[in-house]
Formats: C-alpha cells, structure tokens, sequence
C-alpha cells in the first residue's frame, strides 16, 4: 500500500515537533512537507536541535504547499490563525486536521464570548467534527475537517463520559479541577513559563473563565442530553508535561463501587488508548504516550464520585490524538504508530 | 528580660530542623536542649549538615531531659510516639507543644478510627488546645499542651473559617482539593518520596481516608456550629515546601465579591500572617515563611465560591505556627523571631 | 525468521523495565521469561504499574529458569551478585549480556580492589568481551558472555577515543567532570536519591575513588596503547536521566579546528548511535534513546581540547546498549527496536 | 546612631528583589528610595508580589534621585548601562556599589575586548575597588566605588586564592567546571530560562569565552604575582540559585591532606562567610544565604588537588555579598543583617 501524503502547517511550536516525531516512524505515512513563515529555509532540526539527523527536512513557506500532493494536512498553528487558513484550504482535496481551537465550539457566538476575536469563517464550524475517537469514531471516518480537542478537555470528557451517557450525576454542579504541565503553554518564551516562575512552585490561573470550560461543557451537554454547568480551574504544575484532572460529582442515585468500574469498562471496551487503572494514576505513568488514564470511585461517607483522569497533554491532549484521528479517517489500525510506551522515569 | 528555655524532642526530622532554623535567630528564647535516641552523642549539625556553624548543639538522649530547666518543650516526633512523652511529662512544669497529630481531635474514639491505633492518653485530649492562633487565640495564652495543626488542615480552615462563621455556605458537600510539597511525607527515604518517583511527576493519595479530613472537619464543625461534610482530596507536587488548596462550596445567599473579601480583611484584621492576596497566590509566594496567603472570588455563572489558600508546610503548616503558638504562650510579639521573607525564586 | 526468545534476570530496577519496555516493540525477539526473587507470583506490571496493560508477564523465580528454551539472558543485577549467575549460568547454552561491573575490569585484582568485594568467577573476566560497539564490533559478534560498559564510562570512553587511538593527547592528565540523572543511584529509596536532597540541589560525590574511574582508565589504556591516568568527578543532577561528561585534555601537537571535528567524523562513520552535533548537546537532546551526542572543541588561548559528551545513561548507558549489543550478537540491524527518538521536551 | 540611607537603582530584576529582601531585616540602614524607569508609579510589590505587605514602596524613575539624600547607592543595573550612572553620580556624594560586570575589569581594553561595547568611563575603572571582602577588605572600607564581583567568579575566587596566595600550583593550567542555577541568567524571559528548555536539563554554554574567565583570571592574577592561565566552563543547572564550581590544580610540590586544610582555615580565619565543610558540600547547603562552603582534597593517585566551591550566586553572588561590602564601608559588623540561614530543603 502506498503510503499517505502529509502536509504539516507550523514548524516552530511542541505540536510540530510531536506529530513529527511520532509521525517518523509511522509505518503508513510520509511527511511530505512542513512549513513555516518564520524559519523556512532552515532545517526542522534548525529549529528543533534534538533532532539532528532524524528530522532534518528543509522547512518551505505555506504559499508552496501546492507544489505538494497531499492526503491530509495537520495545522499545528495558534488560535486565531488556523480558521484563516482552513478557509483557504476550503477547496482542497486534502483532509484537514486542525489542532487549535477555532473549531471546537458549537456556534460562532460562543466562539466570539470565550475567545474575543470574530471567528472569520463560521461555516468551518458547521462541517467541523469534535476530534474525541472514543466518542465521536463514526463521524471522524467521514470528515474532512476535524476539529482536535483541547488538552484539558480530553482528559476531562474522558473522564466525565460514562458517568453522563449514564445519566448517573447531577449535572449542573460539576467540579473539574486540573493541573497541567508547562508545555501547555507553548514554546514561546514568556513570564508565565520562565523556569524560576515555575520551578518548586505551583499556583491556580484562569479562575471562572479559562476557554477550555466552554469546549467541556458543550461536549459534555452533547453527551448527556441535560445542560451542564461546570466549575473548571485549571493550576500550572512544575513539569513539562501532562494533565491530571480531579473530578468531583455527586450521583443522582445510588451507587455500587464495582458497578461503577464495570460502568467505564463497558463504554470503553473498544478504546485501545483508554486505560481504566488499579490504582490512582500518576501524569508520568502515561508520558510520551497517547493513554488516557482513569480511575473512579465512590466515597459513601460524602456521596460524591470521585475521578483521576490524566494524559500526556502534547499526545492524548494534542499531536497523538490527531494521529488517532488521522490513522481513523485512512482507515488504518487505530493504534497504528502509536504503539508508545510510558517513559518513565 | 531573661530569654526562655526551650527544649526540642525529636531532631532528625524537618520540623525538628525548622524548629532550630528559625529559633537561632529568635531574640527572646534560647534551645537549651536537643533530643535524639538515634543519633544522640552526634552534633545537631551532623544530622542536618547545612548547619554546620550554625547549629553545632551536641544531642542528648531524652533520658537525661530532667537535667534542663525548661520552659516550654517542642514535641517533633511521628504521631503515635508523641503522646507516650505527653504522658511521660504531665507533671512536668514546661508547657508543651506538640506538632504530631496526637491531641489534635476531638475524641479518643475518632482519633482510634481514623489513625488506626489506640490512644493512651485520653486526658491528653482534654487538655489540649488546638494552636490555630487566628481562630484560638485566648485558649493557647492560657494552655499547658497545644496540639498544633497539621499542615492541610491549616490551609483548609484559615480557608474557610471566615464563611463558616459568616455562615455563609452550604456545609455538606465542601470540596477541598490540596496539593503539597514532597517534604509533607517526612525525611525518611522511601518510595512515595524518591526523587524519580515525584520529579515530572504528579498524582492524587489517600483518596476517600486522609486522616486530615476528619482534623478538618473537627474545627471547622466548631467554627460553623453546623455539621460540615468535608471531600478532602491531597495531591503530591514535585516541589519541596509549599501547600495549596482550592476550595468550593455553594453559597446559601446572595453573594456580591466586594462583600466577600471585605468579610476576609475584617476577619483577619488581627491576623499577622493571613496575607489577602490581589491575585491568585503561588506557594513559591510564602516559601520559607509563616504566611497564609488567601485569594477568594464568586463565579456567577456556576454559582459557587473559590478559595486558593497558600502555605510553607513546614513553617505556617508546622514549625513556624508552632512558634507564633509559642510567642502567643509567652506574651511576645506574635510576629516575634518570624519577620521571614519569602525566598522567591 | 523465528524471534530470538529472551530471558531477564532480575526485574524490579530500572535496568530491568527499560530493557522490558525497549524489547517490548522490538520486532525480532520475545520475551520468554522474567524473573523476580522478591516479587515471584506478581505481575510485571505490578511492579512498574506504568506498564499495566503492556507488560502483564507474570514473574517466576531464577529457580525455573530451565523450564524455558532461551536464546539469550540479560542480567540486570546488583554489582556482586551478577557473577554467581554467571557462574551458574556457565554450561548453558544461552548468550549472556551481564549489565552489572563484575566483567568489566582487566582482572580479578583490580576488581577486588576497587569493588572491595573478592571476585567468584574470575575465568569469566577472561572471557567476556567489554560491549562497547563503537570499539569492539568484531568480538562482540563472537561473545557468549558479555560485559555491558557502566554509564558514565560509555560517555567518557565514546568522547576521548578518536583522541587516544589517534595519540593526539596528554595521557597521563585527563580531566572527566561528569554529571548524572538521579536514576544512576538505583530504583531502591535511600538520602541520596530522595527527592528533598536532590530538587534544587547539585553536588559533587566520590572524589578521587569512583569504581567508574578505573573501568574508564582500563578501556581508554587499551585504546591508547599508552597507560592513561584519569581524573574522573562525578555530581548528582536533579534530573531522572541524563549523564553529561565534560572533558579537558591536552594536545601533545598543532590542532586545527575542523581536523579535529573530522577526525571524529571519520572514526564514528559506521556507529549509527554518535551523533556529533553541530552545537553543545544537553541531555534531554537525546533522552530516551540510545544516542550518544558528542561535541568537540580546541580552545587556542589555553591550548586545551573541550568535549562535551551526553548519553541517556538507561539506554545508552545501560539497557540501550545491551539491546545494541544483542542486536549485534544475532546479525539483526545494529538499531533494531533502537530507533527511538528524544522525549524533547 | 541614625540608620544609613539607601538608594537601590534598578528594582525589577533578581538582584534588587534581593537587595530589598535581605535590607528590609537589616537593622542598621533604611531604603530611601528604589528607582525604575519602566514600572515607575507602581509599587515594588507589584513587580514582585511576593513580597506584598513587606515591601511596597512606590517606584519613581530615576530622574528624582536629587530629591533624596542618600548615603550609599546599589546599581542593579545590566553590563553596559550601569557605567552610564556610574559617570553621572561622579560628583555625588553617596557612595556606589555597582552589582553589574561594567568596572570589574582592570583596563578598558581588556574590558572592551570581552564586552564587545566600547567603555563610556575608563575613569571609574581606576578608582573602582573589586568588592571581594575575603580579599580586599582595607581597599573596600575606603572605596567611593565598587565593584561587586560577578557569581561565578566569587565562586572560583574563593576557592583558589589560597593556594595561589602559597604559591602552592601550577598557575598556567588551571580548570574551573562550574555549574549555576537559572537565576544567573537574569529575570527576563528567553529560551534560555524556558522552563522546558531547563527542567530535565543539563547542558555547558560559553566554552572559551565566557566574560567571567577574564574576571576571574584578572583577580587570580593579582592575587599569585604570576600569570594565570583558566580554562572555564560554565553549565546551566536545573535549579533556581546556586553555583557550584568544581576545580582541578596540580601542585608544584609535596601535598599534605591535612596541611592543605590548615592553609585554608588559617588563609579565611577572618572570614565569617567562609565555610571549611568536612564534606563535598551542595547547593541547598548555603541556599538563602552569604555563605561560600570550600571542600578542598588532594589525589594522591593523580597528583592533583580538587576543589568544590559552592554559593548562592543572588546572594554571596549578587546582592549578599554587596551588602557585605556595605557594611564594610559604614564600619558595621561585617555580618550585620546577613546571619542568614540556608533554607534546605
């Protein structure tokens, strides 16, 4: 079998160099090019030195991509940016994978209140399919436009799922409280993640108002059928990379410790990356790889169900899930390439 | 004035060595006594190397503690050995503070559900005051025993105190989801704490049983004279010092955030160490010092209040509290010996 | 081609779970058996819950060992009980690829006295071969019994043989200040890898008597063909992986800057695992993987020869290498289940 | 007696973070006025909000010095722009402890050579003192103008001057591999101090021409009446403070272990900062404090004599070792507001 062509747009950030990392040693697709406004010419190894003699394309700028036959395209761009360029992909024959985002709302209005800019192609988010696989695996196949989830958002859809297809939880009282790793924020260099604003500290941001609560709570309405209503905060951690979420609901009948593992047993029965644990997971427990990691239980004392969810923000929360996404939509194994194992320690 | 003299049982662990740290520099007591069964005939420098110069004070065996004139006596031993010495020294003249968990609960049989050993010294519980200065102030200028507050349960009720005894939040169903530093489990080498177990790494313990949700739950039941229901979930941060907590609870009236922190400032308006802080605090903010830095705020859209509420858990989470108790038991300035200023970076 | 079957002595440390987790996606070779004494009965994944859901092999005892049909051992044991397996294991028909130190030495009296431990199986020094594939190739090929190097002595001898076999230095003043990642301590909870005494912290450790010294004098004076005298330093990073050496030597001649970049470019054109780097490498440049990245510099205003050199020093400096080693020992392709790629950031 | 009045230009960087930290304890002088020109009108505290409630003087730029009367003046300014204030405040009265690298030097050739800028006033590098208290303490206590010393070179400096003073080494070949925390690479963000450029991290930078070679090269010249020869090599630790300098000489004569102790106890007799440490020291061991701890051994096996010098490079590095300087000039205990203790852990 020939293998697939794939365009991928943005260079310089983590995403970039996870999809092409991970991308390398994929049995079935072929990087055909990488661009960038800001280093084309140089070498992807240029801008990423840890990959001196494994990556070492030379980085072209957007306006040759057609110079490229491509089957699919990754946009590794920032918000703001990448609806620009899905609308001038919109004639392409191309599927599009967009990793930021502008497309994972459900309207233009919810857009615009979350994200303060206009959304300059509204119709994206009309075609747009929600990236989850666990959830959404039929639609991936068939789209053209897939919008990638968020990392805060994988890990507490995954987590929150089961317990709302169930209708087993109160819906408008959720509390989803996470901490990532520094990566999150980007490559660029800035106070937020200087390393002695970080190192041997920890603290909350975006109390009440972080873009992600929105991508959450509209998935998880789409899910339970109910509307919810959820408190996300999220806390900067000292490490470069993963998310664990803690969740807190309280159920709306009662509830019976094992029936509740066989619950997230049997809705995640065909999800090869979704690990339901034995015991509490732990961020470095699934870094470098594409898992999600749960674990669930109840607290009789409290009536509360608890939840542990935790990913590699940059795999499951970015660059793996769109390879999933990717391996779905050519119809591929669904692990293909993603056979990646913990690094740890 | 003549200074105080001060005898510290127990010097191999961090609180011992807090203890020594901050009372060297302290201009109104003098350590007349250090004990150690493990180590004793060693230098305290020995044990703790840093202090080489600073703290060359040779350790005794607690046998030979009668042959010290002493006025007040640290306890920094592991919970469970602590009050065997409390009992030992009932008729003893010092006063004594004690920074285990021992005398900390309300009740011989709560103490033996949660922590899973008998009491031998009932009285003891009786007798002790709990040394939280910004709730108890005029029972721990009066006591003979404080029980000092563990280090969760400081950050949890200086948290929360204020809204229990305005009350102003529903009592059953807190959630309190705390992060602490590594040097919380001790100064023994062992798994939970070997460094490539915590480095880049993060995770939940004690789900559900945390001995510390009942000591929370304790005081703050007094403080709202309402029954609380306390979700107390403890997190391991791969950084040395520092807790933090974020609370939410569920208002029972309308709340106006102006009114909020103004409930706050009047509350602590005694408080030397409670910081109100603008933004959201960082432990790195309070490192190194007896600080509680608090920031509260109301989410319209989900109707619920967040706390973040930052300490050192080794100083306002154990030793440094302990000498604030102890300046209080003496009639010094509060603040005495505790001008630190936060290390940052 | 049949897969070669493989058996891992010894489970529980790092070396273990990295060969596990290396050999897991290895396409030539399976797994046959692992044996644990301490944890006989368990999972594999029991002990490395990372792995639970990949590597679920349950654990045997050593005693069981001839119930397998076995191609090849890797001994991942401490220094001192390695070779009583050797010597157990010295009738059987299998390779052997010992990861510990008890082969590694010239002889049983330089053992003796650098390790303070008598030797049991001196014969077996006779016959293994030191696996360092860059520089003994054609023996391996050949070995039954195979001496994996130690960690810090792969980053020291990779960095200063082209310099030795070309005569092109001062032998008898080598200066090795080389710097770890906490792992290369071991997996058991013990001061020096506990997270408090590492975070934040640097030290220097076994000035002038590191066993590594005469591992790396032993293989640099065979290349040499002159007696070497090594200064060699090593410090504890607060890093989980990850050894930079950092090495001054003196030409005995007239160097030219790009002679000496291409005189290393000529001795490693057939190691696919140098890379010589165009600029300083760090060490998460080549974490988790088997590289080892290699920079050379001459300084003419003090007349001295700089190099930097880094490896990951679980793979490279341990179970990396043996799979390199084991690859070379069946005729496979030398980065078979190698081509691993830096975990960046 | 009246307290000394203080001026602090420069606020918004680590050092005068520190310089306000450690002056706002000292019981002798007062900070009359701190200047920046970027944050001017806003507190010192909302630039570092750490220190809010302990530090919220208002900002004012610089241009209103005159409206002050002061008594001593700290530049916290970067290389290059400080010598521009030094030449202002000529006529002043004040005195003038310049923290930056711009007078260090003992020529404006040298100075321009290594700087790479030309030097605006070649007068103040004849009158400037090099503030190394250890060394120069009678030039310090009459200085108009010092020069506080760059971080690593109080780290080296210390370490070698007594053997340089014996005349006891070879003077042409004398190696300093240092290691430093993040900080020293100052408070801006860049992909320097990028938290994941660091964590996890290790690497050596400026080989052969970092500016602090020909800084210490300079004082070590001064110091042995012979010409000295450093090859110096700095490395980028993952930890906030701290430097540790490991350096390698060979003896021009018969060592003595314990001679070579007793050289340095007698050579820092007056130098309550030094510390002689029994053992190899560490970072955290002097973190938070104006200590330098010195381990010196001799190889027998090698003929070579090891040091390991380690400080906090913000504080005896920076702003502690200024403030020691100060005292010195106003006649105050060279100690006062500077019984520091390490925070460890």
């Amino acid at each position: 079998m020939d293998k697939k062509k794939i365009g991928i747009i943005g260079a310089t950030g983590y995403t970039g160099s996870e999809l092409v990392r991970i991308l390398t040693n994929h049995p079935n697709v072929e990087i055909k090019v990488i661009t960038s406004e800001s280093r084309a010419g140089e070498l992807f190894s240029d801008v990423h030195p840890f990959l001196q003699g494994i990556a070492d394309q030379k980085l072209v700028s957007i306006n040759e991509i057609d110079n490229y036959d491509l089957d699919l395209v990754f946009l590794a761009l920032p918000h703001g940016v990448s609806m620009d360029f899905v609308k001038r992909f919109n004639d392409k024959k191309f599927k599009i994978i967009d990793l930021s985002g502008d497309f994972r709302l459900s309207s233009q209005e919810i857009y615009e209140e979350w994200y303060k800019i206009p959304h300059i192609y509204p119709e994206g988010i009309e075609k747009a399919v929600f990236g989850c696989p666990e959830l959404y695996f039929d639609k991936i196949k068939k789209a053209n436009l897939i919008a990638n989830p968020g990392c805060f958002p994988t890990s507490a859809i995954l987590g929150l799922a089961p317990l709302l297809a169930a209708d087993l939880i109160e819906t408008d009282r959720i509390i989803i409280d996470s901490k990532t790793g520094v990566t999150g924020a980007g490559i660029k260099a800035k106070n937020v993640n200087l390393y002695s604003n970080v190192n041997d500290n920890f603290k909350a941001y975006g109390l009440k108002n972080h873009r992600h609560t929105i991508e959450i709570q509209g998935i998880l309405d789409s899910v339970s059928e109910k509307e919810t209503i959820i408190q996300f905060t999220p806390h900067l951690l000292p490490v470069d990379r993963g998310i664990l979420s803690t969740i807190y609901a309280r159920p709306t009948q009662k509830i019976d410790e094992n029936k509740l593992k066989e619950l997230y047993k049997t809705f995640y029965v065909n999800a090869p990356f979704v690990r339901l644990r034995k015991q509490e997971p732990a961020i470095k427990d699934v870094r470098g790889t594409n898992y999600c990691d749960l674990f669930v239980t109840y607290d009789k004392r409290t009536n509360m169900i608890i939840l542990v969810s935790v990913i590699d923000n940059l795999i499951k929360g970015a660059a793996g899930q769109a390879i999933q996404n990717m391996n779905i939509v050519f119809g591929f194994e669904e692990t293909s390439g993603l056979n990646l194992i913990p690094l740890n320690p």
